[in-house]
């Protein structure tokens, strides 16, 4: 990139996204998006490359997104606006030659990126395709019922912290405040955890329940890993309620 | 930092130090700035975010340090002078909102650092506090005995590599020399260490005693892992003698 | 370096070699170094640090490299068209001082280097070498025999992919393409693996050799980790037949 866009700054994000997570990727370029400078965004998870899976460049917002066409780029692009326009990557002209089966990251998608950070107009990198032909990952689910929300874990990040599909909007349905005690039912037991606005309000090695930076309701342990702890694979239910409303079954 | 203070060269320092491992970050910081051109530094270490605990901006030497006040900007601090002012981060204004409960990283330590190293002074950040109200950090205990040094191990970095609160010129007092042998004198056990200039000056496998680029004394084996083969955590304690003088007891 | 050379562009490449792994060090750098803008390049993988192993700084192609002589920078040397001139670093007037023994990255490499960049010349930094005596790096072995080509395992990447030191231009004279099932014979087993073009050809937890992005045959389990499944250390024998041909013992 450097080298066909010299003078233009780079933002290295992350390298720590674990090998293959389309979803923790695509989570973590929603939540970073919305605090980054307008530009070009290069996001490659990619355990399909070198498949028939499409490379995309995707305009939304004051952003414009270039990747594989998996999902990846689609809660980023949903957190600013949505899509209003999209290419097919095919002028093969823009690519660095050889080009590689395994690592489009480096031979497709940096130099396309560099060059749309150059200048470069988006219809130039190839054929547009309809916005709604972009691969979406399934929004994370999330549903209030009678007396409690029901949703899933979204990812762990390098603190153990657990982010689930629950916003904190859905809590306050439920009338749940801080200072509350939650009801965490999880697929084979419930836990009962108390509710508060940050991880140090309970005694190290302890299980809080809090608003997480995101928005979202999340699991931690206080100066510990909670990812560890409870062993919640991303896509696990759980169903939350105030402790005195809590489910019975 | 991109958008508030465009084109301020950003230096990305780590993202290694252990979770909540406060002395660690402290360590690392002081023993970077000092090489480090005089600017503005933000560092988080912050279990406490959220809490009561204070947010500061400090000014020592050329250097202006912003994040939680807990200890972690101590050592750097002292290393470039010691605190000259400091200010409690209040300014509301100054930050990105909303406001969350656990990313003060991004949300008030960056943006107000951002600020302060596009020009604004550090009285705009909010109330002075007195520099000798800052958190302080124990610093790293060690004492000349009859015969011997007394520390402890202040932590390991990532090759496993011990680095104890022991200073090369304590070692000298004692009259050990490079080539000398050490006793090593742990929880339970006393090893016998050669005390060399670096890692290879033993073979692979072997533990060494040498001093480390901040001036302690520390313990490595040769292309292995130290903290690992002897398992000693942060704050073990540790006694250091030439072999031939070694305590009995 | 951005005190010494102020406004010279810096690109981190990368801080994830494993500690003391000089051949994994200096196939990330040969495989990087293509890819990079012309300019001087610091690399540190030192086991020796603080011994008489040589620093030095060698000119190749558009490029000067930095670090120590003990093989880590030769096959980047010899990939952009081997040494035109190299100098033992010897100025001590352009290191930091004082010189530690064990982090001569910080005191005596990094220094260096943007003062190259800087605009020093290369004979600056000490006595020229002979650029025949600088150490090498064995060339990754690999041979045609009779129906079959024999390497070794480089290196693994963080995915867990296996980099073997067989090329895919000597597959092809083996007759093998794209499609067909290739034998693996290791240590004590022989394995059927397909060669396809990429990972995502086969199905998830499956075996699949490929050309990687540097050209080499390689061997990855599809979203998983094939280092960890096949237990194969750098330096392990393999040879590679098409299965129809292969080897009979």
């Amino acid at each position: 990139m450097v080298r066909l866009a010299p003078g233009i700054p780079i933002i290295d994000i992350t390298h720590l996204v674990p090998p293959g997570d389309v979803r923790r990727g695509a989570a973590v370029l929603a939540q970073t998006v919305p605090y980054l400078p307008s530009g070009v965004h290069v996001a490659v998870v990619d355990p399909g490359v070198g498949t028939a899976r499409r490379a995309v460049a995707v305009e939304a917002g004051d952003h414009v997104f270039v990747g594989p066409d998996n999902g990846l780029l689609s809660w980023a692009v949903r957190a600013v606006g949505g899509a209003r326009r999209s290419h097919r990557l095919e002028a093969r002209e823009l690519w660095i030659h050889p080009v590689s089966h395994t690592f489009h990251g480096r031979d497709m998608f940096a130099p396309v990126a560099a060059r749309l950070a150059g200048g470069l107009d988006l219809a130039e990198v190839g054929p547009a395709i309809p916005v709604d032909d972009l691969t979406s990952l399934p929004e994370p689910v999330s549903r209030m019922r009678d007396g409690y929300a029901e949703g899933e874990v979204l990812s762990a990040d390098r603190f153990g912290n657990v982010q689930l599909s629950v916003r904190a909007s859905q809590l306050s349905e439920l009338g749940v405040n801080s200072g509350d005690t939650l009801a965490v039912d999880l697929a084979r037991r419930t836990l009962t955890v108390p509710f508060r606005e940050t991880f140090a309000a309970v005694s190290p090695g302890e299980l809080v329940a809090y608003v997480d930076s995101a928005g979202f309701v999340a699991i931690a342990v206080n100066s510990g890993n909670a990812a560890q702890r409870l062993g919640l694979p991303p896509g696990a239910q759980v169903r939350l309620a105030r402790f005195k409303d809590a489910f019975t079954r």
